[in-house]
C-alpha cells in the first residue's frame, strides 16, 4: 500500500500529507535552484512542482534544502546527552549525525554506549552510531574500559552500528598489531583519523579500507588523502582558520569528496554559532560556491557513509528539510525530520522523551587521596615541554632552558583510583594564581589539571567530586564549577542550563588564564590525547606521538 | 595474514607481486595525472609511488587508468556468449559490466539466465548480473518465459544478482500494477528505463527508488532525471549523435551523476570500435575533459551501483587497470584484472574455460507452418504506420495516404508456435526485391521479418530453422545467414567468427535495403519493443507506446 500511496501522490492524484509551497529548492545534483512546491507523504518526498496537501506551509520564497548531516561528532563533547543534543541542533538544521561515542566508552564501555543509544532513540535527530575502535586510544594511558577485537566483533553484530569509528591508532595499524587488524577486518565502513600521515604510511593506512579522515589541517594533506580514495571530512569547530584554508583549496574535482563535521563542540558554542550551518557559512566566506557548501553538508556525507535516501530534495528521499531565510543558512526558519516539523524559528517544537537510565554512568570519578606535591615535578631542561599552538589541536614538542612562564600540568587516573599521575610543563598556556581541572581529557578522560601553583591545582581536583566536571580555582577559592555527572562528561540538565554553566566557567577561566585567545578547557581536554602530534601527557607520563612512545 | 601482507607491501617492506613502473596514473578523485609506479599484491592496489615487485612491467610513461565499467549492457546483443564477450572486451579495457540477461530470459527464463551466469563465471570480466524485471516486457506480446513477482523475490534471494534490471514497464509502475510494485519492492538497487518520461510521471517513477536511467535522448531529459536523484547512464552504441549532444550538456555539477553504457552492441561493432573506450573517445570529441570522461567510465558507475573497491587507482582498490598509449584511450596496450595481465596489444592473453551446458537454450525456435499471405496485410490509411528515425531507437507514429514506399513488417510468435502474427507497414526502411528475418526482436524475441514482397519474407522466415538467427533473402534466394543457436540470440562460436559472420550478413543486407544510413538488423530488432515510443509491432499486433495499448 505504501508505494501506491507515494506514486498516487507524486502524480497529484491525491493530496500530500504536507506541501511546502513556494520554495526556492536547492538541487544538490544539478547545483541549481528550482522554484516550486515540495510534496511529502509518509515522511518521504514525493514530488517537486505544483502540489496541494492536507497541510500546507508557505515558504514565501525562502530556501529549502536537505537536512544537514554532521559527518563526525562526539556528542559527549557538547556536554549534553543525545536527547538534549537533538533539541540543540535540530532547530539549527542538523537532521542526521554520524557519531562516535568513544568518550563515554572510555569511561563506561558498552554500558556507556548503550546509554547513549537509549537516550538517542526517541529523538528526531538521526544518530548513526559508529562503534569506537580505540578504547583506550592507546596502551599508553589508563581508561575506564577496554573494547578489544573480540568485543568489537560481538558488538558490531549485536547492536545497530553503522561501522567502526575513527581508527586513531594508526601506528598500531601500520605496524600490524593483530588486535587492531582484527577490528578493522570486522567492519566494511571504517572511519579514519590520521593527522599528517603521508606517503607510504598513508598508503598502508588506506589499503586496509579506511575511507575517511577528518584530521586534515592543510590543503596538501587534504588532497593527498582524497587522491587515495578517502573522503576528507573538514572539521569546523570554533577555530575556523584551517577549515577555511582547506575549503579554499577545494576544486571542481575534489568538491564531491569532502564533507563537513564538528567533531568536538560544546553546547554553548553550538548555541552561539550552530554546527554544520557554521561550516557552510565559513566555507562560503572562504570563497566556496554556496550550493557546493550545501552539498558538503548533505549529499556528500550521505554518499560517503552509504546513508540511503538522504541528502537531497528529490522524490523517494527522506523528507529531512531545512528552510532558510537565505541560500547561505543564517536564519533557519523551519526544520522537518521525516516530514514532521521539529524546529521552528530556532526552537525545537517536538516533545522530548527521556527514558534512558543513566545509573550505570553516574558517579564515575574515582580519585585516591593525593597531596599537592603529587601534582608537580621538578623542571629538567632535558625533558621536553608541550608548546600549545593557539587555534590548533596539534602542538609542538619543545625544549626550554628554565620553567619561567611555563605551567604545571598533571594527569590523574580517575577510573580505578590507581594513583597513576603524569606530570609535565606546558608553554603558551599561562596562569596567574590559579588552576583549572577537568574530567574531560581525551580519550581516557582522566583528570587533567593545569595551574601556576600546586595548592590551587589540588583544590581544583578535589572540587570535582565523584560526579566530576570542570572546576576553576583562583587564589585558593573555587570560582567556577560545571557539574557533569553523566560519565564525568555530560550534564543531565537541559542544554540551555549547560550552555549557561559553560559560559560561567569560561568567565571564571578568563580570570586565571593569561592568554585570552585560548579556550582553556578545550586545550586542557586535548593535552592527554596521545594520537594527535606532537607531545601529550597521559596518566602514565609524557608521550611522544611522533615516535609513539612514552618518554 | 592478508592485511599484514598488503600493509607491509604498501610500506615498501616487501616486494609487491606486480609493479607497473613509470606510469602516468589517472587520479579520478583529484582529476589529475600522477607520475609513478603502481604496486599490486593479492590482486589489490597497495601503493602509488616508488615500488619494486617480483614482476615488473614498464609502462614507459603511458597512461594507467582504472578498468572500464559498462554500466548497462545486454550481453546477448553482442551475439556471443559471456565467455566470448569477455575475450572480446577485456583487451579493450572493460573489466566489469552491469548486465541484464533479459534477452535470454524472455526466451528461456531462469534456465537462460543460469546459462549466462554459468558461462560467465570463469571469465576475468566481472559480470554483475541484474535480474530482469520485465519478462515479458509487457502483456502485449508473447515471450518464451515469464518471471513474475514471486519468481523475482525467489531468484533475488537464491542467486547472485546485484539488483533488479531495467524497469521498462513504467506505465505498469505508475498505474500501480501490483505485480510490478512487488518486483520493485523486492530490491534496493533498481535500474530504470523511462524514455521521455517527465514531470509528475517521472516523479512517480523516481519515488519508487529507481536511481538510474539509460534512455535519455536529450540534455533537458538528462538534467531532469539527474535533478531527481537518478544517474543518467549515457548510451553510446554505433550511433553517437544523441550521446555527444548529451555529453556537451554535462557540467561540473552533473558530471558526477553520469555513467557510460553500450546497452546493445554486436560483436562486429565492438571489435571495430570498442565499447566504453568508444564512449570516452566520443565524449572527449564532444568537448568533455578526458579525465571527466574516464570518471564516467570508472568511478561514477562504481558509485552508482555501490561496486566496492572499484573504479579508481588507489590503495585498497581492486587492481583492475588499463594502460593506454594516450590519455584518451585509443590504443590499449595492456589490461589487468585483479592484478593479472589479461589483455595485451588488443588480444586476450588468458585461458578461456567453457563449462556451461547450453542444452536447455538450444533449438528454441518454434514456428508453425505459415504461408506468404500470413505475413502481409491490406493497407488502410486509418491504421498508423511506424516511421523509423535514422540513428535513434525512438520512432514516430504516422498516417499515410498510400502504401507507396512502405515496407511490410510481420512479427511471428516463435516460442510455442501459437500462430500469433502481427502485421503492419513501416516507413524509412525500404527494401528492393528482398527481405530480412531475425529471431532477435526485443524483448520477447519473436521472429520479425521485413521486406517488399511476401514471398521473400516467407523464405527468410523459413531459413531461420530451429536454431534461429538472422537471414537475408534477395529475389527468392537466401544470400546471408548468421546462425545463432543459443536461444536464437547468440552464436556458440568464437567472437571472431561471429563478427565475420555479421559483416557478411551486413553486406547481404545492403543488397536488399535501400536506405544506406540504416543498420537494418538493429532497426528490425527494436521494431517489436513495446516500451520505446512511439509505435511498435508485436506478435499481438500494432502497439501504441504513448497510450500503452494495442491498436
Amino acid at each position: 500500500m505504501k508505494l501506491e500511496k507515494l506514486i498516487g501522490t507524486a502524480l497529484g492524484n491525491n493530496k500530500a500529507d504536507l506541501v511546502i509551497k513556494n520554495a526556492n529548492i536547492v538541487d544538490v545534483f544539478c547545483g541549481k535552484i528550482t522554484k516550486g512546491d515540495v510534496a511529502v507523504t509518509d515522511g518521504v518526498i514525493v514530488g517537486i512542482g505544483e502540489y496541494s496537501g492536507e497541510n500546507e506551509y508557505d515558504a514565501e520564497g525562502k530556501y529549502l534544502m536537505p537536512g544537514f548531516i554532521d559527518a563526525h561528532v562526539h556528542i559527549e563533547s557538547s556536554m549534553v546527552t543525545p536527547s538534549e543534543y537533538s533539541r540543540l541542533v535540530i532547530p539549527k538544521g542538523v537532521t542526521s549525525v554520524v557519531c562516535d561515542p568513544h568518550e563515554i566508552a572510555n569511561v563506561s564501555g558498552i554500558d556507556g554506549i548503550k546509554f547513549m543509544m537509549d537516550d538517542a532513540k526517541d529523538a528526531p535527530l538521526k544518530f548513526n552510531f559508529m562503534l569506537p575502535s580505540c578504547v583506550p586510544a592507546t596502551d599508553f594511558e589508563s581508561s575506564g574500559a577496554v573494547i578489544d577485537a573480540k568485543d568489537t566483533k560481538e558488538f558490531l553484530e549485536k547492536y545497530d552500528f553503522l561501522g567502526l569509528a575513527e581508527m586513531m591508532n594508526y601506528p598500531g595499524l601500520i605496524y600490524c598489531d593483530r588486535e587492531v587488524l582484527e577490528k578493522v577486518e570486522s567492519s566494511e565502513i571504517i572511519d579514519g583519523h590520521a593527522p599528517l600521515l603521508s606517503g607510504k604510511e598513508l598508503m598502508a593506512y588506506a589499503v586496509t579500507g579506511i575511507r575517511t579522515d577528518h584530521e586534515c589541517s592543510n590543503v596538501e594533506e587534504m588532497n593527498e588523502k582524497i587522491s587515495l580514495g578517502m573522503y576528507a571530512i573538514l572539521r569546523c569547530g570554533m577555530h575556523t582558520k584551517e577549515f577555511c584554508e582547506m575549503v579554499s583549496g577545494v576544486d571542481k574535482n575534489t568538491v564531491n569528496r569532502i564533507a563537513f563535521c564538528t567533531d568536538d563542540k560544546n553546547a554553548q558554542y553550538i548555541n552561539e554559532t550552530g554546527t554544520i550551518q557554521y561550516c557552510i557559512q565559513n566555507a562560503v566566506n572562504a570563497g566556496m560556491d554556496p550550493i557546493d557548501a550545501i552539498k558538503a553538508a548533505t549529499i556528500n556525507p550521505a554518499n560517503c557513509y552509504g546513508l540511503k535516501k538522504l541528502g537531497a530534495v528529490a522524490p523517494g528521499f527522506k523528507a529531512d528539510l531545512v528552510l532558510c531565510e537565505n541560500l547561505v543558512p543564517d536564519t533557519i526558519k523551519a526544520v522537518w525530520k521525516d516530514g514532521v516539523l521539529v524546529g521552528k524559528d530556532g526552537k525545537d517544537v517536538y516533545v522530548t522523551k527521556k527514558t534512558a537510565n543513566p545509573e550505570k554512568v553516574y558517579n564515575s570519578v574515582n580519585i585516591p587521596d593525593i597531596s599537592a606535591d603529587d601534582l608537580v615535578c621538578e623542571f629538567d631542561k632535558k625533558t621536553p615541554v608541550i608548546s600549545v599552538i593557539p587555534g590548533s589541536l596539534v602542538n609542538k614538542k619543545v625544549y626550554k632552558d628554565s620553567a619561567d612562564g611555563l605551567t604545571h600540568l598533571a594527569c590523574i587516573e580517575r577510573h580505578k583510583a590507581s594513583g597513576n599521575i603524569g606530570r609535565c610543563y606546558v608553554e603558551n598556556y599561562m596562569f596567574k594564581n590559579g588552576a583549572i581541572a577537568s574530567c574531560i581529557g581525551h580519550d581516557s578522560h582522566n583528570v587533567t589539571v593545569a595551574g601556576d601553583n600546586k595548592e590551587d591545582m589540588l583544590i581544583a581536583v578535589n572540587a570535582l567530586g565523584k560526579s566530576g566536571g570542570i572546576t576553576v580555582v583562583s587564589n585558593g577559592e573555587v570560582i567556577g564549577k560545571l557539574s557533569l555527572p553523566v560519565g564525568g562528561l555530560m550534564s543531565d540538565m537541559p542544554w540551555e542550563e549547560v550552555a549557561k554553566g559553560h559560559k560561567e566557567i569560561e568567565e571564571a577561566g578568563k580570570k586565571v588564564l593569561v592568554n585570552a585567545e585560548i579556550d582553556p578547557f578545550m586545550v586542557l581536554s586535548f593535552l592527554p590525547l596521545p594520537v594527535i602530534p606532537e607531545l601529550r601527557l597521559t596518566d602514565k607520563g609524557l608521550f611522544d606521538v611522533i615516535d609513539f612512545k612514552l618518554l
